[in-house]
């Protein structure tokens, strides 16, 4: 297809897929003239990535390149590939080793209650991972900051959280594993990421609300 | 206590505790001199929980007071004051009904998805409150973004994440009811919205993050 019609495939406008093209997010088409360039399905498929990762996601454009970087890169294996994938985007607000000696005995705290939480959930290879992860990062940092406002942490009460999900990681791996296309797995892990995020918060705030009112009436 | 030992027992300082009281954030506390007043756990607790709020939950100041008011609110039932003091904290970005037609319908189409999703869980409170809910708000754009962007949504594929959702509510709300004090039910499920979701969220990753190294290793 032309520029023309994967703009209207995409919903994107020609103006903003040429500077795509120019930022390297979207690879080249192939030149079938002087000035014109054929498109394919890869391309709107991008796109849809790409709008996610900025519209959605509000990455800025270099991140979203590294994002997409990491994607195309199939010398990595599938984790880490992934893990690439999804490192890159915006985690929790994490501050990080301080100047602040009590702050960083906090932080030490917490990674040994998160270390402790992993441990009685058998999540062996997050363990293994730690030291590079800014998911397990952002883990510490949220346990830190329920320490320093003085809530209680307990890894009993988080233990169920944590297999909980784990049933939707399941979930989440089986539908990308359910997709045919290697490619497109990697591309769809991160989308879901970024896209399912906010449905599956207002799930969990529907449940409160309906299990509130279940228990108590309105 | 006096004001010094507020300040030390809940980390705020004296300036930032005097703010909070002129802002009417925080009850004042009972008189003992012309200008000695005495505080109680009351305070501390409430402190905590202004902090969640701003520091940790970005409110200004103006939404936190919002928010208190009706968590201490006690001629409303439970679900409501709960869900009032939910409701005034900020929800996922969401587009109000817009001038576009065609944004119109799409939001129509994913609050019809939303309802049929609702139906299929059986949460019928949920489907009552939704002219009111922001929460039911932020999911029907959650899902209008995905439709627009081209993704398939699929309530099939949906729904036992919203019963796994139900199930972490359950947990929730089992927390809050354990513990025995009416007014701090409220402020604990408040305090819990902000400060747990970062955690259920890291969890989410690193539990995606495990289940692919099983999957396919590093």
């Amino acid at each position: 297809m032309r520029l023309a019609e994967l703009s209207e495939r995409s919903g994107v406008s020609t103006t903003t897929i040429k500077y795509y093209l120019r930022e390297g997010l979207l690879p080249a088409g192939r030149l079938i003239g002087a000035t014109t360039a054929e498109y394919d399905e890869a391309h709107v498929r991008r796109l849809r990535l790409i709008r996610a990762l900025i519209q959605v996601g509000g990455l800025p454009v270099a991140r979203a390149r590294e994002v997409l970087r990491h994607i195309d890169d199939d010398s990595l294996g599938r984790t880490i590939r992934l893990g690439a994938a999804l490192w890159a985007l915006p985690q929790e607000p994490a501050t990080g080793p301080g100047t602040d000696p009590e702050e960083d005995r906090t932080l030490a705290a917490a990674a040994a209650e998160v270390d402790r939480l992993l441990v009685s959930l058998g999540w062996e290879t997050a363990r293994e991972l730690a030291p590079l992860s800014p998911v397990h990062r952002s883990l510490v940092v949220a346990v830190a900051t329920l320490m320093r406002l003085g809530y209680t942490w307990d890894a009993e009460v988080i233990a169920p959280y944590g297999r909980l999900m784990h049933q939707v990681a399941v979930r989440d791996l089986d539908l990308i594993d359910a997709h045919p296309d290697e490619a497109e797995k990697v591309e769809l892990a991160v989308a879901s990421t970024i896209l399912f995020q906010p449905v599956l918060r207002a799930l969990h705030r529907l449940a409160q609300e309906e299990e509130s009112a279940r228990r108590y009436g309105l």
